[in-house]
Formats: structure tokens, sequence, C-alpha cells
């Protein structure tokens, strides 16, 4: 590993920058997306239990929570950044291999609540913070994840530091000292999947980074370099070290313009089946038989074959493409319900559908072939990873942001993201 | 790795106990020794950064703060177990690689104080908790902390969460669960050594152990076996799994009964040498020549051959050892001066010792070697592992303690921890 790369990220972090207006306006949509999803996972149980520790703090009403009152900046993020993720319905960034948005909105809203920053710095604020923490997730490689970290919380921490100190105007060199108190607190296990810690893991990401911006603030000196130097992140965490893939193209090339939204409210792994579907627009009565082919390391994740509960439903293809093909909202939260898996309707479809792994297939792909009763044979693909225009993007975040808090307060957010709204403004959207 | 240990773990944390009487008595000198270390850390710069997180927050006065007034109990461990290490003058373990104290005496006395708790159940919990960490050392080895982790840190995290855990009164399965949670939110580096990081490090651990102990009780489910399991912290964190080794007498033996305390507020690797110089009760005109004979690994660490400042003393064999023969009492932190490594009488002396590595030796033992001008020549030797008698560390840990914060707090304290003293009294003493 080459030494020496955090003061490039801290000179980035804290630098003036000219983005894309793709990744400007790609910003935007990820707000309204976390918007949405974490308004729509307050009312899951993890919410709950996150308000409870709050409240038991009972400290200074610094920030808002999704679903409750307010709480200090580094328990907002804290709490926000679990609920944003409790539905595990927010956006993904494959090279980051995992979700960028989840981590940073909520240390960068706290802080922007807090410190009353314009909304525009403060959403400039969560881009750069998004785009490093897919920049330290390619760093850190897929040997990170493999091991057994969570991206989203271990290179999150990072993002959330970047995001919360440039707008607590930290300097290069302080933002390099928060870096470093952030390579000492960033943890996350993927151990924890399938319980209330995944969600987790991204609130205690959000919380570190505010905590670490906080306390450099305050005067606190940490090593600069715990990142890439001697007994550093990179090293005790698995880290592939891909420094040049990392820097290269920084602050002209933005990797959170490819950031994907979920339009299906289940596993990402069926996603591209589901969206390849949608192009062959199929009426059940007519399917004969209906061929799935999917990357071998989804097979394990989401091919339950029959489940009979809402949760089941959300990793099994064959639920799914038939709920679709049935014309049953799949974006929606309640459509996934034990009853959904009892109908008839869908029993019956759901025999005509295969699964077969195809190698020759990458993750984010899917191949859909269907054969008519009339004999007609057809197929159909798509790769999560060619994402549509910003128009398409646009329109489908919005209808899913609706069918999550409906139309109003979903189109209230968007008119807020647009020049001239405030940071108070949206943060009142989320309760 | 044998899968499933968490819950033995689980078990004895919540269960009865029956330690021996040293290692209660040994806790209640740890208790005294904590306290003292943290008020009188609570004046470096260190302590005023923490001050002001907590200031921040304002959040409910759970727990009292060293140097300060009270906080919500996350907050005061956060806070008392960065104090509590700011002079790195707390207990050492060598088995667990770290200081147990620091990590869990924060968490224990944070959610007594907020839960008025009996004294003699806090004391209780925290053994617990501190006999844990060690275990959780033993169990991660030399190959985790020599990749990087700081085990005071990581393992520390456990060892407060079950000491918090039991004082709030969770069931073994709940108690699983915030082990579980500990494993997702434990970290910290060697990396920060030598920077405000490293204190930060032991209040983080006192901070994951109290937040998890809360969310468990608020009905947070986590993985219960995110220690020991697939992507597990042992497997994440280069871990050892030395499972044999940690469970090997639970509950009969304990470990912490072999707990290290400092008599010098200096570097741990010159302790050694420190104490069998007090054997050789030298007088400085009648050395021709001293040789200190020590573990190769020290010469890097604490061998710098003529410092000029009371912080380079701190890392010196010539100097300390010269002070200690001048009379110059190593258990003050005031005594490491830059006047003092001016002094003549020093410099003189100084100059008539020779360090050299023996790796023959342990690095808990160093040989002292004195040629006197008359020609005698005599040896003596000391091994920190070979601990005195409960009396003598008692007289020793009463007068360290009244060195850092004066006799009558000292004694005040000590009195407290006997029988039918109270956690208020003894939090009261922490400002």
């Amino acid at each position: 590993m080459t030494d020496g790369f955090t003061k490039d990220l801290a000179a980035f972090a804290c630098g003036s920058i000219n983005p894309s207006l793709l990744a400007t306006e790609i910003t935007r949509l990820s707000a309204l997306d976390w918007l949405a999803c974490g308004r729509a996972g307050s009312s899951e149980p993890v919410a709950a239990i996150m308000h409870s520790l709050a409240d038991s703090e009972d400290g200074a009403p610094q920030a808002t929570l999704f679903g409750a009152t307010a709480a200090p900046a580094r328990m907002a993020a804290l709490v926000n950044g679990t609920i944003g993720h409790a539905l595990d319905y927010d956006d993904t960034h494959f090279a980051h291999i995992g979700h960028p948005s989840v981590a940073v909105f909520p240390a960068a809203f706290a802080i922007a609540e807090w410190k009353n920053k314009d909304l525009q710095d403060c959403l400039e604020a969560a881009l750069i913070g998004m785009e490093l923490s897919i920049r330290l997730g390619l760093w850190l490689g897929r040997s990170h994840y493999q091991v057994g970290f969570h991206q989203t919380a271990t290179a999150g921490a990072f993002g959330a530091a970047a995001a919360a100190g440039r707008l607590l105007g930290l300097t290069q060199a302080q933002l390099a000292g928060a870096f470093g108190l952030a390579a000492t607190r960033a943890s996350g296990l993927k151990a924890q999947f399938g319980t209330m810690g995944k969600p987790y893991n991204a609130g205690i990401a959000a919380a570190a980074g505010v905590e670490a911006a906080q306390l450099v603030v305050a005067g606190f000196e940490a090593n600069p370099t715990a990142l890439e130097g001697a007994f550093g992140f990179g090293s005790t965490h698995h880290g592939e070290g891909n420094v040049h893939q990392m820097l290269e193209g920084l602050g002209e090339h933005w990797h959170f313009e490819t950031v994907s939204h979920k339009f299906h409210a289940c596993c990402h792994g069926l996603h591209a089946a589901l969206e390849a579907a949608q192009a062959l627009d199929l009426a059940a009565p007519e399917i004969a038989r209906l061929e799935v082919k999917t990357h071998p390391r989804w097979m394990s994740v989401c091919n339950q074959p029959e489940p009979d509960t809402g949760l089941g439903a959300k990793f099994s293809y064959k639920t799914v493409l038939a709920m679709q093909v049935l014309g049953i909202d799949t974006a929606r939260l309640q459509s996934y319900s034990d009853a959904v898996c009892a109908d008839p309707r869908l029993v019956d479809l759901r025999s005509r559908i295969e699964v077969t792994a195809d190698d020759s297939l990458r993750e984010t792909q899917a191949v859909l072939v269907v054969v008519k009763k009339d004999g007609d044979r057809r197929e159909a693909s798509h790769d999560l990873q060619q994402p549509a225009s910003l128009e398409m993007r646009t329109q489908r975040v919005r209808a899913k942001s609706a069918s999550l808090i409906g139309h109003e307060a979903a189109d209230k957010a968007w008119a807020i993201l647009g020049q001239g709204g405030s940071v108070a403004a949206f943060t009142a959207l989320f309760a």
C-alpha cells in the first residue's frame, strides 16, 4: 500500500469541488430515496428501540430523528443511520460493495440541521462523503467484504466523517485527523446480516463520523495516517489496498453517478430479473414456462422455491416474478405478505417458473426466457449496472417514494431538494 | 474455532460467582488505582475535549464524569474510559495484552450510579467484566495484537458489555445478544499509540459495552454468535481462537488476580528494571557501572539514551534508573520534567548506565548488574509477572494513589471500597 493518501482524501473533502450535473442530481434523488426509506422505516421494531435509547439520554434537540423528535447530532446520526437501513431499501453501489447514502446522509443532515447550514452545502458535503465511501470501499476491496466486514459500515464511517467534517469547516489537516479517529472507531460485521444489527451497522458508521469530526473541532489529536500506515485500518481489516483504483479521477469522475436505487422492496439479488420481466410485459395465462438465469451467488441467497411468509417472499425469484406478472406492486412494503404467498393464482404461476445459475453472468445481471403456450419464445435481460436515463431514474425514485410515504410528502420533499429549500424544511419531513 | 462458546461466557456473566478472596481484594485495589488515574488524568488535554463533547450533548446527568459533572451513562463510559487511560498509568494484564480495568470500570460505575446499584454488586460485575476481557484477550491472542489491534479496546468492549449487562439484569440469552452487538461495535487500533487516540480506544470500548447492554434491554436482537461464528469477530480480527485457554477454569481460576499495577509513571517496559534497582538499594556515588539487561522488544520502545524532555524521560532506561538512584519519586507525574533531564547529577550518573538486549529474558523481566567503585559486583532481577504479596500490593497502590490525588482522597476512596460504602460516595470522588 502506498503511504500518505489520507491527505489527498482530506484535501478533496475540504476543497471546492465541481461535480457533474448528473452527480448533483443523483445526490438529490438519493436524498429523497433515503428520506422515504427512513420515514417508512420508522415504524420498524428497531426504530422504537433506537428512539428509547435517545429518550433515555434526553440530550439537546440538535437534530431531528426519523419518526420522533430530536436528539444531539451524534445520537441523531446513530438513530437515523439505523432506521434508514431498517428496510434495506436504500441505495447500493456495487463498486463500494455497500450502501453509500445510509451512513452519510444521517451524519450530514444532523450537523447541517444543528449548525444551520445551507441545504445545498449539506447535499454537496453528502456527495463528497458518499463518493469517498465508495472509493474507500474500492480500496478495501472484495477481500475485506469476503472475510466478513460490512463495507456500508466500515468504509461508510470515513464518508460520514468527511461530510460532517466539511460542514463543521475542518481544515485538511483536521480532516486527516478525523479520518484517523474514524479508523480506530469504524466497525461492522456481516455476521449481523439478517438481524437488527445490520441497520445498526449503518448507524454506528454515521455516529462515528459525527463524533470524530466533533472531537477534532474540540482539539483532539489522532494519528492522521491510521488508514494506510503501519498497523492501520487497511492492513488490520484485510484490505486489498487498491490505492490506484481509489484515487483515480478523484474530483473529476463521480462514482456516485452510478449508485443503484432499489425499486422493489425485496432482496437486491432479485432486482435484475424483475427489471427484465418488466421489459417482457407478460400476462400470466400465456406463460408455459419462464426461466430465470442468474449469477450463481444468488442461488443460496434469494432462491426460496415456495416461501409461505412475506419475509420469505422477499428472497424468492419465483414469488416476486409471479407477483409482478400478476400486477402486484413489488415496490410496496405491504405487498410482501403471507396472504400473497397463498394466493392460488400465484401458486399456480410459480410452478411454471424455473431458476438456473449461469456463471457467465455478472452479479448484477439476469436473463429471462419465456416460452408461451402458443410456442412463442422470447428473451430479455437486464444489468443493474447500466442505469437508465436520469429522467427515468427520477420518475421511478419519485414513484417509489410516493408509494412509501405518500404522494404529498414525497412531492414536498422533492420540491425542497431543488434550489431554495432549507435543511429545516427537509428534516421537518422526517416524522 | 469451536462454535458456541458465547453462551458459556454469558452464563458466567449473569450467574452467581464465588470469586477468590484475592480476586475480590485486587478488584478493590484496581478500583482505587483506576479512580486515582482518572482523577489525576482529568487535567490532561484530552479530558477537556471529552468534557466538551459531553457538554455539547447536554444529556441527562446519569453518571459522574472524571473532573466534571454528569452525563448519560453511555457518554460517561466514553469520557471516563478515555480519561482513565490518559496517563497510561492504569493496570495491565500480560495474558490479556492490555489494560483490563480501564474499559470495564467506567461501564460498571456508569450503570451502577444511574441505576442505584449496590457498590459490592458493582465491583462484582466489574470483576466479571475484567476477567472476561482477559479471557477474550487470550482467545484473540498475540496474532490479533501483532497485526495492529488494541486488546484493551477490542476484548475490553466485551468485558464492558458483561459488566453493564449484569448490572442491568440481563438474562443469559440477552447477554449473548449484547456480546453479539459488541462484536459489531468493538474497534481500536494500535495505530493510535502515542496520540490521544490510545486512551480514546478505552473509552469507545466502555461506551460500546454500555450501549450494547442498553439496547438489548430495549429489545434489540443481534446475532448471538457473532464472536465465534461465521464472519465473526475472531476470524475477521485475526484471532488465534484459543478457545481452550479462554474457557479453562472459568469461574474457578481468576486471571484478574495477576493484574499488574504500575508503580512508576513511565513506560511499562521500564518497570521491571526499576523494581530490580529498588532491591539493590544503590547510592549514586558508589556506582562505577550499572548494566540493565532487558527483552529485545523494549530496545525500540523505551531506550532513549539521553532525552531532554519529561516525555522522553518516560521512555528511557538510563534516565528513570538514574532518577530512582537519586531519590526522585518515579511514581509522581511531576517528576518527569525537562528540568530533571538537565540535572547535572542525573546526566553524570546516566553516563555510567548501559542497556543491553537479552533474548533469554521474558518481556516482563529485567536483570541489573552493578559494579561498584570498590570493585564489588551485585546483581538483581525482577519479573513483573511474579506479583508481591497482597499486603505489599495494597500498600503500594495506596501510596501511588496518594501521590496522584492526595492522601485524603485516596484514604477516603479506600474506606468507601470496603464493606458498607456506596457507589454514589465513590463517584463523588471523581471530581
